[in-house]
């Protein structure tokens, strides 16, 4: 990865932990939390792993590729969640969660 | 801390963080998770804190004593929601929840 | 905490999570690591403690006061820490840790 | 993964992370720091990645083989690192690295 990559992707990184944490806070706040169990698994899921891989990133981390692998996994299993539900969070969720996959890929 | 005192404690964090997690899962799988909601959100913070002051003592932090006291909080509000529900989970969460606040709070 | 405190206090913690991050990998790098060695165990404790309380806000945890006070604590012990030391990455990362360790005591 | 297979690998991922911690604090102890450089640096990385994946796997993550996958290349990496020193901590860690490598390969 280049330098610029490098700061591409954590800044990629940073906001879809961001947006996974922003909805999971909004799904269990929503009237119909049951529709939203596996919504929240996800979030949490994707927030943390996103949110792990930026920080080893910052640490320059020798395993970035082979983490950055299975985050792209775990965000395109997110965001396909996130897409089936009309709630804007969720809206946002699942494009910060396809763009962040994509990012992961490149850098795998 | 004697030695001791640090290894029941991390032992006592260990188990606090797993029934928290357990907890968690449960909530989320329950028919009525939206009574579950502060529940759910309760115990991952709880996990969360548990898991960090446990890896941060088996590192040697110098800041076991305050990480601790913020952490004895967060285990009491959690036990304290769990309490209120009569799931099996929700009640063996409440009772490793004090019982590892009651940890946090002497090493504290 | 307002909104707006909340966001930057956030972009903080995510400044000097970074900071204390490169720092870290920057000392390990350095000819004489003995003398970084408390600087290297100081700042994984910084960007922990950083990185963590970034993520918590963002799921808007309940125990943001309470965190961002221990928080403090841990910035600017190593905040003093690098100080301490000439290299750039240490200085720069001193300015990152004394800002964050006020931004938290205010959200305290 | 079997519900004794899935306990096996928590506690054996809970010794790695354990392991790793011990020995890196005690590598920052040492008196020739330089040459524990890098043996610090995987020590950090390995037991931040067991930490989270014992984590992970207590709240039921629908990933834990694609975690154990990459969890275990770094936990490889870090017993090789590990072997090469002679300190009872860097081989006792060494030991604790393999073991949890097999057990993650066992269960991706």
């Amino acid at each position: 990865m280049s330098h610029e990559q490098n700061r591409n992707l954590i800044q990629t990184l940073h906001e879809c932990a961001e947006a996974c944490n922003h909805c999971y806070d909004a799904c269990l706040k929503e009237e119909n939390v049951k529709m939203m169990a596996e919504c929240i698994r996800l979030d949490r899921e994707c927030a943390d792993i996103c949110s792990y891989l930026e920080h080893a990133l910052t640490r320059n981390t020798p395993f970035g590729s082979e983490l950055a692998a299975v985050c792209a996994e775990i965000c395109e299993a997110c965001g396909n969640e996130c897409r089936k539900h009309d709630h804007e969070h969720c809206q946002k969720c699942a494009d910060a969660c396809f763009k962040c996959a994509n990012a992961c890929k490149e850098a795998a």
